[in-house]
């Protein structure tokens, strides 16, 4: 056994924190700064934009890239792609400033959507998408929940999508599309049904490329989660009302929607996790720091049984998650995605809400200002309690994984 | 034992049931647009001043008044004031909606601010500020927590008050000014050191009357809670720079700040645990809701195993908190403020963090949708932990109490 | 509202608290020395003999009855009969010390099956049991429970009677029958099938009389719960092989043994919470006294922050746990056991719980020591955990509770 | 990183898992009957002679030698010694029956005990008691923790040794001594105080050898935990009275027991994890078996919601409690004890209480029979609520882990 990260992964761990010394962490506030300042919430920071250079000229780029599409990783980026195993304390680090994957074009959803491109996209489609969303040029977004049905039963999406001569025509309405609100965003990866009444419930679903200015589609409005509206990313709610686009902006092929899927969302729950074992221990180093500069009752806080043991057993618990992310890695980079469901599932079920405990507790720590934007556990807590539904909430995901793990033993 | 209450707490329950079933319910859309469709966040929203009228016609006014301050009810209230017991279920009810208690002239800090004007107020500071709060033509604000210090200890507060001539002259910093930020808020209750060097640490404090629009008083930012910045009422950080007010201004007398302080907070943790109850009560009837009218995997959720041990679990939470906080007032209502200290902190200790993990776990039962503001859990969310900071972290609280039932016990 | 017991059960209630004072208390280290004296673990301990003598003079007998069946009450007891509400404070007392019940004849399960002889049992049957068990002269059992199948539902009974001639014949297995080991228990109360293909799920149960000495019935083994066997009363594993009683041996009538069961459940789980409270309250005491007497790294428990926060959580549980009770028992009276279904469900799986995780806390305090038998919290920590599957498992009360919830509120 | 034991420890892994499928689990009822059957509870099982012999020819003997110990694995073990790494997955599949260690020569506390005899004995201490120790011929105990104080402050130990003459004069009482019941141990390592005075409370103590047989040692009594004896290894309560030993059968030196009990524990306490890792994975297996093979209300267990969530979390957290434990080994093996003080800690802080939530869940699910002896999961979570208080109280862990990482992050 051994707990130690390979040593490109520590080569490249090393450069990103320097990275995140000198220019994520100064820029903290300047970023809240002119995100706040900003009329439109959804536009893109100035900030962002030199990060990003700063990034591309650091070869910190493309860090998702997998080894086996390592012929992507682009011009910014000499390292050729990494595994699960060696992205994950990258992501970690990416984790502690909620906005930073975006500088590294790391950022949900396009990894993802890159991912698709280059496992499912036609040349063309390549071309047109995912280089310049290789190159940070344009964003992109992910469409399949829906409101009005349990979508994390991938079958149950009920978008219709219906050939008419060269076209496709789209009709219904999603949810929680993130990057959709973005001014950045051009292009709208969109599962619906193109075969409803398949007997393979598996084959009904279709996914096509819808462009963002695309007639008939509609951003009805931002949503928040817990008051927060993750600008300028953001998640909306669409309306696809005989939205029409060509035949040949199927990806994949008819029928294999939800083909698609499932290769799609292993990975993206794994990442949401990478990150956020960062945030918990960001939000665990802030509490340490507080724990001696606050002074209560004439002790101060680090004197505290209490606070001790807050402290203990928070260092635990992000020491356990943090492990299981990384056996999970490793799983996935030994036996693939597939393989490694089971995993993936304990990983997603189990680090969220630990991290949300977690935050909570140190968010006490802080006192009234612990739940402002002063520090930023308030906006973390937000994101781990919303990745307990994102992709699917956590109880569907244990369904499938006490199911299996029944059977496992029971045999 | 009897868990009845009174005929006219009961009498008055029925009438504040049908107001919110006539004019409460069916305006949280037009309250949340017109909200929302405001330039300033702040200002008050043409909704409530009708509500408020409403209400005033239904006798629904000033009912946190108590019997022993019963001339102050005003002429819209013929209900001579109520015990602690006697409120209780109706801030239940004000609980559901959360800008509710406002329309009711019962929402905090206004409450607590002119219960301390009726009982420490000279004439004519009640003439000039509570006989306007009383008729809900204005508000008020608090200004006690203090950014630098620990507040939850009075003895640390460190806004300084100095006697020039015929005045007071205030320097310092405070923030979660509650309803600082709002446009109606016209009178601030300060409270601060006149004393620093008072051996006796209780005597240090001094509470007096700044109007909002004094010179040198700057309302710097207004706060969030986990994304939430409460509009229009709100939470504001203040900064006083030689703000000079009229040594009439002071309330009760130089040196006797802390005692105001003691007398007012323990009614105002009350009043947000009563309240608290009826959002759990209401994140309960969501839940129930949703697990009929929701299907994943072929069942409704109503016949999940997992959601029924959810639902009977919160139903017995809410049932107990509930009790917790009706034994506590009748014990307030019997023995007074400061005997009942003991059951006012294992009721605010309680209440918030069972709360909080009720509302979270019928939030989790409504998918992506339930962080929204499509419905009220995840504000309400927002206030059960912010309750577990507000009026002193639990901690402080439970530190005391601890202390307290250990010598009670061990005697 | 109102939160005081009544004038009836203050006063038997002060004079229980006088009685443990003198002869419960200084007893504890007498009654374990006897007990672990005997050879035969499932004797009865001298010290209880002596012990029911002066709980009948101090008039403290038979507090279970309800008033309902005061002509039951008996020469030793002039109380009339107590309402639950009334009873509960007693009951509390007695949970402090888990053999006292019986003292006072007031311990499972009998007090269940002396209610089933009042209820449902002929004069000739109460004549042959009734009385003597009134009279604390002989014990009782109620054999329902199976190993092989989950009892928690009455209609998965697989115990045979079948009738052949005047005789009752039996074939079967049942467990955790309590008492049935006591030398003292001379009758058992047995559920079992005489119709299992009556398609009316309900009838096809009946209840037999079956003294303990039937030629066919073995008592296999005692059976443990977490180390404990709970003497000298305990709980057996039984044989039922051809025994054989008289027709006149049923209970109530053929095909009537769910009914039987249904009115017995429902107060047993309500005294097993009354006795939990106590046990609660007691583990508190103890811990505070504790906190105070032990000194570690140079202060004294009761001065560690994380202390006061477990002893003010402790208090603050004790403290709902208790009101949940009481209110519960309110419904009771006023209401009926059937129509308080819900709120008796809300209490026996939330109260057991609470308990053992309080007792868990407590015992903590107590280091090594407070796992050994030189205090009461692991037994009584046996007997909170027992309960969460005694009367069926928790889960299946939730079962029915949240169903009962979600129609309620989703109406 | 690399999740995979080493080959060396896979192939004893191999060995001893045929060794647990031929010899273990056949054996358990036998040995339970065997036990019970004794009229001595704290006599040898005639089965573990039996089972010891089987092991050393298997070559699966004293697997708790570390690799810088090699030379005293004996003829009966190849294998030159295990890291803490290799050991690990070996310790966990003895943690699933409770009994099973002292068939391999690897129980509490002797493997303690030996290390101690390896480090710091001489060679004729090492000639009469490590010799038959590593032979399985006798057994031993470690007389630490005292009744009267907060043990795990070793500095507070307050039994007496006195030099007069050629002897040491022994007076005080101890508790909770694992081993001195069992008729095969012989030899006590006791800790007392020589020099209570030194100004340097880390050289107060000194540790003596004294056989068991010695004139003045009383065995008071066995203690419970829980309701378990633990027989026939046990635990007890000790007294000694004017013990007189030689000045030869001191450890290592006058004033340094200290250092010997700070090198004993940390290992101790690993052991003890490790073992409870096997003893969670049973009691989840266990659990699984048991969802499928009962049915309730119509429906396997398995096909619940809420079971799939109990296993699915139960299965999550075996996972991050094997990590943890087994990063904390690669940590010890690399760095050493004294580096890894932080991981033991936040092992020994999480995983007792971790695996005693797992197994009360998991019990939960076997209805009444969980908690009896007809399951190993009773005396399981007894032995994960046990350890929680062995090596001192969790929270005197937290105290240092949490000053310890707030000292780290706080810098």
């Amino acid at each position: 056994m051994d707990f130690l990260p390979s040593p490109k992964s520590q080569e490249l761990l090393g450069r990103l924190q320097s990275f995140f010394d000198q220019h994520i962490y100064p820029n903290e506030q300047e970023y809240a700064r002119q995100l706040h300042a900003s009329e439109n919430r959804f536009a893109a920071v100035p900030l962002m934009d030199e990060l990003k250079e700063k990034a591309k000229a650091a070869g910190l780029w493309n860090l998702f890239v997998p080894p086996s599409h390592a012929e992507y990783c682009g011009e910014y980026a000499d390292h050729g792609g990494l595994s699960f195993s060696d992205y994950a304390p990258l992501a970690e680090v990416m984790g502690r400033v909620q906005w930073s994957p975006e500088v590294f074009n790391c950022n949900a959803p396009d990894t993802g959507n890159m991912e698709v491109f280059m496992n499912f996209g036609t040349e063309a489609q390549k071309a047109q998408w995912l280089t310049p969303l290789l190159n940070g040029e344009i964003r992109s977004s992910y469409a399949m929940t829906e409101p009005q049905v349990a979508s994390s039963d991938a079958t149950n999406i009920e978008l219709r999508i219906e050939r008419e001569g060269d076209e496709w025509v789209l009709n219904g309405r999603k949810w929680f599309i993130t990057g959709a609100m973005y001014e950045r965003t051009k292009i709208f990866i969109v599962m619906g049904k193109t075969d409803p009444n398949n007997p393979n419930r598996h084959e009904q679903q279709t996914q096509v490329l819808v462009p963002k200015d695309t007639a008939g589609l509609s951003i009805i409005r931002p949503l928040t989660t817990l008051g927060y509206d993750d600008a300028p990313i953001g998640h909306a709610e669409l309306v696809f009302d005989n939205v029409r686009v060509p035949v040949e902006n199927v990806l994949l092929g008819e029928g294999r929607g939800f083909e698609i899927a499932q290769s799609r969302l292993g990975p993206g729950r794994m990442h949401h996790c990478m990150r956020l074992i960062g945030a918990a221990q960001r939000a665990l180093e802030l509490a340490c720091k507080r724990a001696v500069a606050r002074t209560t009752f004439g002790r101060p806080l680090s004197k505290h049984q209490s606070v001790r043991e807050d402290i203990s057993k928070s260092f635990s618990e992000v020491e356990m998650a943090r492990l299981l992310v990384l056996k999970t890695c490793d799983k996935i980079d030994r036996e693939g995605v597939q393989a490694s469901i089971d995993m993936i599932a304990a990983t997603k079920t189990t680090v969220p809400l630990l991290v949300q405990n977690l935050i909570d507790r140190c968010m006490q720590l802080h006192g009234a200002g612990g739940l402002t934007e002063d520090y930023f556990m308030a906006e973390a807590f937000n994101y781990a309690r919303w990745c307990r539904q994102a992709d699917g909430p956590d109880q569907v995901h244990q369904m499938a994984l006490g199911k299996k793990i029944i059977d496992r033993y029971s045999a």
